[in-house]
This record gives structure tokens, C-alpha cells and sequence, in this order.
């Protein structure tokens, strides 16, 4: 079918450029014809999983989030974004343009936090059931470069100010598990300036877009 | 080892009369000599499943919770509860007396919501290890006597306000999981009055701990 709406994830470490990225591929598929593009950021997005990306972000006196407690938060955000927004805009013929889902998951909790990649993948299973993406963007950078940029922006918050340690394996786990995505995945080198990773980002979606339509 | 101590937890339906039942069970324990006692009750406990709890209990306009988000959450705060409090206090010779605890999920979120059962055990695994509790108390109560009781008592709260289907299908997956545990448990009539129901517990409870003393 050819005109039906696309999931489209972007992923990346911290300071990789998602926002700018998410932005840029938004006027990208304006300029491909597709006007009906839902934006979405996890945790987040609904009354629900916004609540939970408060409490997710918080640091509380005298007591840590368990590993395991955080990727329940984060399915039980992502559960409610599915049901509320993504499928029901997906139905309408919507396109989802999301800022991060399941591989940030498998990358940061499973590889950052030493949760056993299998157990995220069997909770996925019971959240997502047949939902898919159907591309997922991979802008990959080294830590240190994704780190100084992020300083620069704002306040680190609970997850980045985890040490250089944490994000290598973060990084590492992102990089094996791309290869594992049932389904389209673009990589792109994010440690270059914004102009050439913008010009690697439009000829690479727009030879996918071309691709898919068949 | 003659002196470990226990984790007890009390389950039953909105009325069965568990917060009655613990405060006399903490005064029988006292009677045993059991002085060091925790009282927890799920979801919440600390500052993190707390807020939880909330989340839990709120009603959001125009989104409801996913059943799948709902034993999530609930999961959330009871790895929370474990690591803070459960673990710590057993390690240091406290005592647990329980408000809810695994049980609860199977038969609200697997019986109630129709979440598959192996589906919550399998999270159940990921966050409690190998903790199980000692004993399960269960206050056996028709849903029409408990949601009577419940009714006089307070306002009733999002889940309180489910019909007596949903109360039903608790109530029945309540009675054959009982049967599935791996650890001790007592059977208590709670449709009977108070003092029949105090006079039951007292006496099987007193058969427990000469029997674990063993």
C-alpha cells in the first residue's frame, strides 16, 4: 500500500542531535509530501507517561531507581504512548516521528544498567505486541563529543550524569543491536558537523523513501 | 535457624478485612515475642513507590491506565519496596508483615485485567529473584460481602469502582493460585464476624510458628 503512515524512530546518545535531526527529517517529509507527521519523545507523550518521565528524571533523597524498576517505568510510559497516540495515529494514516523507543531501552538498561537483553526484549514482547517501526535513524557519536556538546545545552540530568564508563557501553550496545532491528535502519555518522551529517541525513531518507514506495 | 525472620504477607479483596487482620496479627506476633516487625503495604512504601501509588490510584481525564502499564507499575514499586526495605529489614532480623504482595497482581491484573498469568510471573522472576515470602495469609471474602464493607468504609478509588465481574474473576484466580504458591500458606473464612475471624487466625497462626519453630 503506498501511502500507508510510517514509524520512523531516531536514536542516538546524548548530544548525537536528535532534536536538530528530528526537525530536519520533519521538513524532509514536507518536502516529500508527507504533512500528517506526529512527533514523539520518550518517556513522554501522554498525561500518563509524562507523570512517569517526571518521576523517571527525579532524584530522590536516600534512594536510587532500581535498574529493573526503570525499564518498567519506561514500558509502562511506553504502553500508554502506544495505545493513546501511536497506534491510533498510525490507523489514520499519521505518520510517527519518534525521539527514541525500544533500542534506547535495550541500549542504555540492557547495556548501560546490566539488565539481561533477553528479559527487555520479553517485556517489549508484552508491551509493544505487533508494533514495529518501520525505520529507525541510528546517528552514532563517541561519547566524549556527545557529552561536551550536551554540557553545553543545559543541565545534566539524572541519566547524563552517568561517568564516560556507562555511555561506552551504552554506545557499544546501540551499535551491536542496530544490526538485530527487524526492520529498515539508517546509520549515520553524527561526530561530523551538522552540515555534513544533515546532507548524509537527507540523501540516505530520501533514498529509503524512494525504496519503499517501491 | 531458629531465629530468621519472616516476611508474611496478608491478601484478600477490598473488605476482607486486612488491615484489621494485620494490626491483630502484629499483636499476636508481640505475644510470640516477636518484637521487631515491619508493616509495608504494596504499592508503595517508600519515597519512590509512593509516588507510584499515586499514579496507580489517580484517574487521568480522557486516558486510562493499559492493564500491561498497570503491572508495570506496580512491579516498579515493589522492586523499589524489596531493595529498600523488604531485603534490608530481613537481613537485619526485622520482621514483614505484609499488606499485598505478588499475589495481589496475579489476581487483580492476570484474574481482573486478563493479563496472561505466566506473563506477570515471568516479571515477577526478573524483579523478586529469589525472595518468597514465608507465609500468605488469605482473608477469603464474597466480592458482595467486601465491597459492601468497602463502601461504608471511604470513597472508593479507581480500582474499587470495577464491577462485580471484575471482583468475581479476582476472588476465583485468588483461590486457585493460593493452591500454586511455594511457601506456606493459611486459609481464613472472612465472611464470618470479627471475632470468629480474629479467633481463626489466632489459632492457625500459633499452629504456624510452633510448627516452623519445629
Amino acid at each position: 500500500m503506498k501511502n500507508k503512515a510510517k514509524f520512523i524512530v531516531v536514536e542516538g546518545l546524548e548530544g548525537a542531535g536528535k532534536s536538530t535531526a528530528i526537525n530536519y527529517i520533519y521538513d524532509l517529509l514536507l518536502e516529500l509530501g508527507i504533512t500528517n507527521v506526529q512527533h514523539t519523545r520518550e518517556p513522554g507523550g501522554t498525561l500518563i507517561s509524562e507523570e512517569i518521565r517526571r518521576l523517571f528524571k527525579k532524584e530522590f533523597e536516600g534512594e536510587n531507581l532500581t535498574a529493573i524498576s526503570e525499564v518498567l517505568l519506561i514500558f509502562s510510559a511506553r504502553s500508554q504512548l502506544i495505545e493513546s497516540v501511536i497506534r491510533p495515529c498510525l490507523n489514520e494514516g499519521i505518520w510517527i516521528l519518534a525521539d527514541r523507543h525500544n533500542l534506547s531501552t535495550i541500549a542504555y538498561q540492557g547495556g548501560g544498567r546490566n539488565i539481561p537483553i533477553q528479559e527487555i526484549k520479553s517485556i517489549q514482547r508484552m508491551v509493544c505486541k505487533n508494533l514495529e517501526p518501520d525505520l529507525t535513524i541510528f546517528l552514532d557519536v563517541s561519547p566524549e563529543i556527545g557529552l561536551s556538546r550536551a554540557r553545553l545545552r543545559s543541565k545534566l540530568d539524572r541519566i547524563e550524569k552517568e561517568d564516560i564508563k556507562f555511555f561506552n557501553k551504552v554506545r557499544s550496545t546501540y551499535r551491536n543491536e542496530i544490526n538485530e532491528l527487524n526492520h529498515d535502519v539508517i546509520l549515520i555518522d553524527s561526530n561530523k558537523e551538522l552540515d555534513i551529517v544533515k546532507q548524509e541525513i537527507k540523501q540516505k531518507l530520501f533514498q529509503w523513501f524512494k525504496n519503499t514506495k517501491g
